[in-house]
């Protein structure tokens, strides 16, 4: 079932598990928190581009009751674990891996055919920081193989009229973010700032954006991950361990 | 010194005072926290777009020891208070109010010559809301006189390479703020969210830009107005009262 530079990490949460690289790129709590931002949206279809180990369909199907959740990734190697992780928690029925580049979208789905694109997209700039070489965990964190345009570009050819995108970023680049989805005209409608704690700047920013939605945007109550002791605040508590919480 | 339908209010504040219509648009805490967040810019030439009753250029000038301010007002009964609390303040040297329109600023103003372009601008689109009539309420409220791609433009005009644009609005029209601001080249720097409480969802929104600035926003912390026991917090204390403040 896993390979040697492999584990299988427990998800705390119906039993679910994954498997991730022992030493690669492994699922944050940003996922976790887009899971949970993206929950209560019960879309019939829902595809999460750039999926990685397919924590996102995992968790939206095997922790939220989702049906029909499709997951794209570039790279052959997390594809092949993304399905291994589906068996592993039997949910094949419900999420369907592809291999596939985001930017050639209209080779590998029908247009206007999904409810919801999901992403936790590659945070930051191409060339920003250092990059040694062109390994999984750089694809999965800067914007190699496809940047956020891409991703809007993609999300529009998905989306079904009144679709939703939603998506978690980081918050220094929030004006190519709003920028892109205007020009696209998936327009954000609600956006939560993700705060480590009060004290500090938000670094974290989940958004809810509207297919050919109208021009108002709602500012949610900030998500708090830290109390003043440094333990999970009761929301995070929740959000990471919280049973039942499928919405059938 | 004032009409029968005006009043002078104290402003807490180096012995600061401003004139204000007993029943028409006084200024609010938007104000307040304008100033004090453009107040660290010591900016050599400053002008206030939209002014109204001037208590942007008085804070700057009065509170903050700014050295040359202008205002600029489209309705003339507030130019002419916004003079006369001028001479209440003995800042006349420092302030100069002009009447004239945003939407013709290359009319009244030599290109790229302000360190920084402020503005407290109408919070609201055209058409939202109720309007009764066409009353200066209305015009400082509702993007009735000009809107924020109004403001941008007359912004760009107006700042010199690196110039500071300062303002602050409602969170409920950020990506319109964004998008115009990229659009015309003064990218997003700054910005900074104002809580009512931290149980709430933020309402207000102060933001820096940098005319020809690079693409990297930086979010700071929240500013807080209320503690949970409904008194201000230390910082709002300080923003509304702290003696010597000028930056000299």
């Amino acid at each position: 079932m896993i390979k040697d530079n492999e584990v299988i990490d427990d998800l705390m949460v119906n039993n679910l598990k994954i498997i991730q690289k022992s030493s690669g790129f492994k699922f944050g709590i940003d996922a976790v928190l887009l899971a949970y931002f993206a929950s209560t949206s019960k879309a019939k279809k829902t595809i999460d581009l750039g999926t990685g180990t397919g924590i996102i369909p995992i968790l939206l199907s095997g922790k939220y009751g989702f049906e029909s959740v499709y997951g794209l990734e570039i790279q052959e190697e997390y594809t092949k674990m993304a399905n291994r992780s589906l068996n592993l928690n039997d949910l094949n029925e419900k999420v369907k891996i592809f291999l596939g580049d985001i930017k050639k979208i209209d080779e590998l789905f029908i247009k206007n055919t999904f409810n919801l694109v999901i992403s936790n997209p590659p945070y930051k700039l191409k060339g920003s920081g250092i990059i040694n070489d062109l390994n999984s965990k750089s694809i999965a964190r800067h914007e190699i193989k496809c940047n956020f345009e891409d991703i809007v570009i993609a999300a529009k050819y998905l989306l079904k009229q009144n679709g939703e995108f939603i998506f978690i970023h980081r918050t220094d680049r929030l004006v190519d973010i709003l920028y892109a989805m205007r020009k696209y005209n998936i327009e954000p409608k609600y956006i939560r700032l993700v705060y480590s704690t009060l004290k500090k700047e938000p670094k974290l920013v989940l958004i809810k954006g509207l297919n050919n939605g109208n021009r108002q945007l709602n500012f949610l109550k900030p998500l708090i991950i830290y109390e003043k002791d440094n333990s999970y605040t009761d929301e995070v508590k929740k959000i990471y361990f919280g049973q039942n919480q499928k919405i059938n």
